[in-house]
């Protein structure tokens, strides 16, 4: 991709932490399927499946872990 | 979204932070489908398959790891 | 719930930092389904299959990481 | 489980750390399945599965993260 | 393999990070595979799955977690 | 298993240190299943699955993370 998307991991608050990882692991299923046509019509698919949600929110919780390691956890 | 749910990673004790990371598990299923008729309709799937449970205890339990670290492991 | 199960990740040996991370791994069932009827009658269904053991024992595998990092690996 | 069977994350050489890290993936098994019959005749439908294999493989380094932080990687 | 691909983990920015971490998500199945016929041949299959898809994301978030440590989460 | 496969998790460089990962990843398979007839004959069905190959570049990454750490991201 050659756009610019991610310049820093660093965020004012968790929940924007939180929606940058989801940022991030929406990043990496278009980069391995970049055509959004397809990735609309998988949508339906896997937003009404119980189990590709969860799959959804673990690859979520990975993400967030490092985002919130680079933030030092937002200890203030 | 455009509500506030995540200021602090901070909890008083172990358990609340357990349960924060319960949230969080919860809010990447939300972010993903905000439809909360789908989910609702999706629950009985998930909430009876013993797959389905263990895996959402697997993404609490990342979950539970970021807040743990968070929280110094809340060693006091 | 209600109840206080979690007050502290702190162990004395590293097999009772093992054994809460197997609380902590039921307890992230126990939050999703807490009706233990649904939950007896699933047992069977996942105690004489191989996958949901080894999916079992990660859960565990990734709560017992914040456990004994929280014990600083019970390096005495 | 009554008997002691973990005593200690230090072991001697990154290869008995990553024998440790075999055992408490079993362990992980057996909490949840304690009937070794059980065990024992599912033994032939993961040993020949490629996916339970690796899935096997996944436990296993799981836990090895645990153990080689344990012992500060055997650095010397 | 002979050649040589992976010199450093560090990077100038997190993007060139996270673009890192695909290239080692895709050794990982490249060295299982090394066949590029075959891995053609299988991508149709997996770029078209919304589970295949996460799982993909899912490994890259793993890397990324790697390569962002390594560089301590581009702190400036 | 008798034999001395693993001295050390020390390597000059990130591709030794990604194909120690490699290496720890597949004795997680061989330990579980040491019969290599067996593991031979398992090796077209995940060689050709796009999920096999994505799970077992999964496991890559959980080992690297360790190996990784292990040599302090190789920062020289």
């Amino acid at each position: 991709m050659s756009d610019i998307w991610l310049t820093s991991l660093i965020t004012d608050t968790p929940q924007q932490g939180y929606e940058l990882a989801i940022t991030l692991s929406r990043r990496g299923v278009k980069y391995t399927q970049p055509d959004m046509d397809v990735l609309k019509k998988l949508r339906p698919e896997y937003a009404n499946s119980a189990d590709a949600l969860t799959a959804a929110s673990h690859v979520i919780a990975v993400n967030f872990q490092t985002v919130a390691a680079a933030n030092n956890y937002w200890r203030g």
